[in-house]
């Protein structure tokens, strides 16, 4: 899990529950926020690691050993980093795409049944722009459609894997990330603004939806979560 | 266009066609098939440079400047770079999809039309794998059907940029690519024999239906090119 926006929110709504540990993942620590999550909760254990899905693989099975090492058994991985801006083309897919394939791919050596592992569950983030594009960010919106169809594949796989998979995909949030953007060759340079016009919903209900998501658990599920509403998509 | 197996077999094609030039990009140079290209139409300019689309934009926008000051004029770009290994995850999406994205995006600084550009048109090689995955190489699906989402949300931009794009789509075509490659975490270590047990097309008919697709010109246009056949798709 991460602590932006949704990812905080989510990782508050997690905390609740009854969970033995919880890992944050992020590239820049927030003590405010992981004292916040450890008070929710004193029967979980929270604690943060820094991590950029831009590392190489090898350097995140590295951190990952050091995880199962700490924890013994890890049961879910949120791949929740994603940025939204068309003026960084590289940038967009490596966070979005590559990182999360990355970490999905660095995540197997240790849950693979195939050598021993357990099995696992991958909650990857898209977004609803990956079935329902905002055409102004092309790149943003492709590279989440890109997460969908991986995801999509990896729960495919799960019988030989182990590992099953599917996505949250969130609807317009009030967070940071949609607050000022830009569009790809400035096609729309008001894209914020416009999208700002348009009926958006809380990083809570988003987050309380996302953890239902979690619980339902559903292998190859494509969850929309617009609007305070949680609903499976059917996907071609 | 490249000089790959149903790249050049495109050109091919292409060069029997009433064309004033073909500026074919590719990794590596093939003098015998460049003179090839030149010999079966003489009226047609071939010329060749060399590129790699994982260079950066800014180098790919110099390249594009040297081949608009020769031609003056250039009217489709062909996106057909593409790496099938899914045991090289970076490279799959910086080839499959980052380098398409760049390419595309370095052009429409020439045909932009909102800066006096004359528009173009864009035909981005996907593959049937971007609407029905071959599971086992996730990444390599994925990556195509990003593509094939970017060009549709390009398409969707074409009021404002004036440059048109569509994809063509191959199905399993007797080319290198497929020959021999790595699934993901090998979960399917026969995949490219299991491949050639399907039914496939020769390059030779995937080019022909390749250039009446490029003929028919139709914006947001998703060819599927499978078994010698081109049929349009609808994807949602």
């Amino acid at each position: 899990a991460g602590l932006g926006g949704i990812g905080l929110d989510t990782s508050r709504e997690l905390v609740k529950r009854d969970l033995k540990n919880l890992v944050i993942l992020d590239r820049i620590d927030n003590p405010a926020a992981i004292a916040e999550l450890k008070a929710i909760n004193p029967k979980v254990t929270v604690t943060f690691y820094p991590y950029d899905v831009t590392t190489p693989l090898a350097e995140t099975t590295k951190l990952l050993k050091t995880i199962f090492a700490q924890l013994k058994t890890v049961d879910v991985l949120i791949n929740g980093a994603g940025i939204l801006d068309d003026h960084q083309i590289e940038r967009t897919i490596a966070v979005n795409f590559t990182g999360l394939v990355n970490t999905t791919t660095a995540i197997l050596d240790f849950w693979d049944k195939r050598k021993g592992g357990p099995g696992g569950v991958i909650c990857n983030i898209g977004s609803v722009t990956g079935f329902n594009a905002i055409y102004q960010v092309p790149v943003y919106s492709a590279s989440k459609a890109a997460v969908v169809s991986f995801t999509q594949y990896i729960a495919k796989l799960a019988n030989i894997t182990g590992v099953t998979a599917f996505t949250v995909n969130p609807g317009i949030t009030k967070t940071t990330l949609v607050h000022k953007f830009n569009s790809w060759l400035d096609v729309e340079p008001r894209v914020a603004e416009k999208l700002d016009e348009h009926p958006t919903q809380t990083t809570l209900s988003c987050a309380q939806n996302f953890v239902k998501a979690i619980e339902l658990n559903q292998n190859g599920a494509i969850w929309k979560l617009d609007l305070g509403t949680l609903e499976p998509i059917q996907w071609t």
